[in-house]
């Protein structure tokens, strides 16, 4: 387990970088200065940085440029705000895309994914590991020492594509040669008489592009899986190499991402974190408004599934676990703009608080003005003037304060185990067992069928209208499978 | 027309060559006794084997392995089970797509299919001929002269692709020229003045992908088509050099395939065959509770459908015919499971039996327990061990035989010829002349138009309330374009 | 602006060429006289000719055939008949694509579009220029001094595709260069600071096929616009080399093209022309019944977008302008079939002079019979017999001739501006800030939120009962953004 605070780590994730892009005519020292102190102000405790700007960090290959974020590190310890640092290998910057386009991440055996997003690269290829490395052991090394820092945080969000590049499907092949031993084996276990599918030798097998049989699928999303518990590890061995023994190292888990099995990849890391994000407005009313057909996708709807979310990171190692992302205000794309009601980000953080929380980590600070991101608010809006969400947060910063150590490392009370089994759902993906109304297969069929359990008892208790948010909630921790 | 027994034919497709994978304890012999035995309880006159397995006929290119199917056709024909022997040639193995990875199928110019299914050979192509060629003459010079064998199967539903492989594309170009002779003739026939797409020369020709022109499109659909009609004749051709007389050769139709010509492709072949599949409970109700804008597909929803694709069958050859596969329980995927109540299973195959078949024969005896149709039910489940579907169709195998020679190759008594035509029909898919509900084309304009017309008897009667299955069918026999 | 007769021309596309294909036995100048002289009875004054046959212009690489419009030209000024000839670049003969297959364009980098359409090259590329110069220049010179020619169009309806091709993203690259001066100036434009996108040099610019930034997709759109600019203003300059002074050089604009800005594009040229289609039937009742959620598209439903298209003609050069084809029966592909009630080519014709017309030109003559456009009415039918809709063009006719100069060169009486923002609506297609039902993006926000200010009026009249197509007629003219 991590060295944390006896208290509720409460902050946000801050860009002082994008700062000169936002107002050229300002002192970045000057708007530093007001951010930090609004933050005291607000009780925050934390802060993230540095894990989405390797163009910034290393601008050209191999000139490196570490020293801006020493202000920000200085200015939060001055003021005993707490810096988690990540780095930035979930970003990668267009001069090493452009020098090594063999990186460039495929979906489609042969297709390569276009740049002008993020986590376009096959993590797995050499010459993007010994970019990554390089620039992980140069900032890491810089700022180990630093006494703001009390945590690492390794990529972000990773596993979001499953690669079909030609270096992943050969160790594929290898990793089945080496699980099988020999091709009969794996023919049998397989059923690959089927459709006349034997192997005659491990160069016979087919690329997953246009696959049907089921046992395939389900290997080879457990191999994708291993590639990214497998880059997160090696990338936390390194980053242990320079830290401090107290200081932590973790990632931020999109619990949803195609490519991830949280459990093992908790095990390579000091605490299990995760990125829960909801609807706010009627997404946490009670009773729940959502109807049953909703599919529930990165940013979920309905006050159970921020409880089930909130179970799901504390089951990953069974601990206590951080908040590392969630939404400052309203989340999504500009089509969808629902920003929170008084009192939402109370209910919220609370909610995760009493499931495990060790931290709620906003993200983020200020609302972004320019890429894609634009409508994803933040504790300040788009003007950096505080308004009403920096005043949410702010009581709700005061509040954390007050409870201080009495509130930090619960664990829920449970009563049943939900067994949440990771190839069963990668199965039903492939091969739902449930139909959309249209008859056409439900690829969330999975959860179509796990989360009525988890839903049914704060419905019911709805029903009866003697709901109140703490006694309508479930007591189940997930279990694993 | 093809020497049959003076019965109906009844049983099931049957692949021995699954047991050792399901159960790797239980000795085959002992399962194949089993299954024989229960098939013989069950009345059973015929089974289908070996078409599915090219890679365990020949597991390596150029190694054979014959021997394995001898004790199925001793087993059989003890038991006084015909047999009919399919070539294996739709699935091929995974060391020819290996080592002539140029006759993998191109659905566009250059963008190959996947691998892991099945049909993904461009079966024009040389390189497959020449495998196909050798693994069909070994397998038939082997089995010929068994007497179990009463006919032959060629390939396997074939036509589910339209390839735009280099090869058939330049010998369509070829077949244009000798049709048309000159280039300004074909000008004229294709209105190719129109837009700028007169032709200079022969090598001007476009290929279909970006195609917009519909003569061009109906043209390169009869073109695809009879590339079918050849591959099949082919074949036929093939086997008789080395087949009994009295043995017939056919190929199993699924009527809905993109690339079939039926009509023209039964000439080539001594018997029509389909493989009609159909919802079962309320699939088969009267009166039918299908919603008008229900789009049948390979399986069909409705008596009156199950009819008609009978009627399609005997159109075929204007003639009795051959049910190869049809549903043994629920039929489909794992999202869509339903399996018929008590009496279904006497329902379709008497409807059948009725308009022309000769034979019912179930895919298939056993349900899969891997592969991508694990959910196909077959006449034993998963466990292999008899339970309703079993009785259910030893009772109608008890009621053929009772019936014997009475009811073997009925013809239909049709008042009325429906013409269904081919390009038409290919016409219609590219540029539909009905829209669907929201206005975009409906590609199955052709069917919207000519099932009505054979659908509304049946509605009628039922809503007269007089309906009986044997007075409300349509007297409808197919004719054809 | 433009020189242009006293009256409101009226007239159709013509394509003499089609005829020899549509019935061989016949003599073409028979056909042509007849088609005349019946223009005549219908009181035409001009046709279109010319622009969609370059294979019939230069039916092999550099061997032209150019007389074969005298005799058209020569029987429409005997008539007194004016002609506006085309340049046919829109539509690229299949010699051109064999020859050089590096012109086809490309929608994403890499993938080149099928041939077998239309506006299938990158009209950009050198080898395609170099083709298009010599056939304009050709076709311009031979006829440019024929009295029937009062002007020309270059191209057709262009700006369909956004071009991914190599060149062309090269060019947008130089283009920011020289925009930008320097890489750091763009990268604090742009807010490359963000997910790691800041750019070390030019080369390091990614492809637009991944790009999730906006303010890079604003950029592109801008200078995917300004090629469709520079290429019709290029043909234009040629054109005018040879064109009389009193002849006009134009385009025929559709101008929901994705390519289009129509403000830039018509200053390149002497007057604007657009080619408004619509749906005749209830598409022009009013009350309006068409549902708010319906999206226009090329095609618009409602009496409202008729006055709104003709007001964004007018808008182009704030002045009056030509409709250079229009709808002459039912418009669009066979599954929406619905020719115009008696009375509504009145309707359209006479809007649209209300609001600034200057031509009412139909597209086309006669109903094609081959093509993909086989169900774009003309104002003859496929048989090229008269019908009903001839007898209603020519009431249409009489009543132009009638009025005479009384009713051309009108200018709508404005009380309001609309300002329509191009950039604003390209940014809103990536990211719109609506969203449909269903809660995906919609693409159409930018007309969801426009189009009611312009729609509300007439609505609001419709209801109270006391509309006339004069009175609850909006008066907003388009302004420019």
């Amino acid at each position: 387990m991590a060295v944390l605070p006896a208290h509720v780590l409460f902050g946000a994730a801050y860009y002082h970088e994008y700062t000169p892009t936002y107002d050229p005519e300002l002192r970045p020292d000057e708007r530093l200065k007001t951010d930090l102190d609004l933050m005291v102000d607000a009780n925050f405790t934390v802060i993230r940085v540095g894990e989405s700007v390797w163009s910034t960090w290393e601008p050209e290959n191999g000139r490196f440029d570490l020293d801006w974020l020493q202000p920000v590190l200085d200015g939060a310890h001055e003021r005993g705000i707490s810096v988690i640092l990540g780095t930035p290998t979930y970003a990668v910057p267009p001069w090493l895309a452009r020098q090594y386009p063999e990186i460039t991440g495929e979906r489609r055996t042969g297709e390569r994914i276009g740049w002008g997003a993020r986590q376009e690269a096959d993590f797995t290829h050499p010459a993007f590991r010994f970019h990554a490395e390089r620039v992980i052991r140069r900032i890491v090394a810089r700022y180990a020492d630093h006494p703001a820092v009390i945590g690492w945080q390794v990529d972000n969000e990773p596993g979001l594509h499953l690669f079909h590049n030609h270096g992943v499907f050969q160790r594929f092949v290898d990793h089945l040669r080496e699980k099988y031993g020999d091709i009969e084996t794996l023919n049998r276990a397989w059923g690959l008489v089927y459709w006349s599918h034997r192997l005659s030798t491990w160069a016979d097998l087919w690329t997953p592009d246009g696959n049907e049989q089921p046992q395939y699928d389900v290997a080879w999303r457990e191999f994708q899986a291993r590639q990214v518990t497998e880059f997160i590890g090696w990338q936390a061995d390194i980053v242990r190499e320079y830290a401090r023994p107290e200081q932590f190292v973790t990632t931020c888990i999109s619990y949803t991402r195609n490519g991830v099995e949280d459990d093992e990849m908790s095990d390579r890391l000091d605490i299990a974190s995760g990125n829960p994000y909801y609807d706010m407005q009627d997404g946490l009313l009670l009773p729940d408004p959502t109807p049953d057909d909703h599919e529930q996708v990165w940013k979920t709807t309905g006050v159970w599934s921020m409880y089930q979310t909130a179970d799901w990171m504390f089951s990953s190692r069974q601990e206590p676990f951080l908040v590392t992302e969630t939404n400052a205000n309203s989340i999504g794309f500009c089509w969808d703009n629902r920003p929170g009601y008084d009192g939402q980000w109370r209910q919220a953080a609370w909610a995760h608080v009493a499931r495990g929380a060790r931290m709620i980590e906003y993200w983020q600070w200020q609302t972004l003005r320019f890429g894609a991101e634009t409508y994803w608010g933040g504790v300040l809006p788009h003007s950096g003037q505080p308004g009403r969400t920096y005043a949410e947060v702010a009581r709700l910063g005061a509040e954390f304060d007050k409870a201080g150590p009495l509130v930090a490392g619960l664990e829920p009370d449970a009563d049943i185990a939900m067994v949440y089994s990771m190839p069963s759902k990668w199965l039903m993906q492939k091969y739902p067992p449930l139909s959309k109304p249209d008859g056409a297969p439900d690829p969330a069929s999975y959860h179509r069928i796990f989360d009525p359990f988890y839903r049914v008892p704060s419905t019911r208790a709805a029903r009866s209208g003697s709901c109140t948010p703490g006694s309508c909630t479930t007591r189940a921790a997930g279990g694993r499978g």
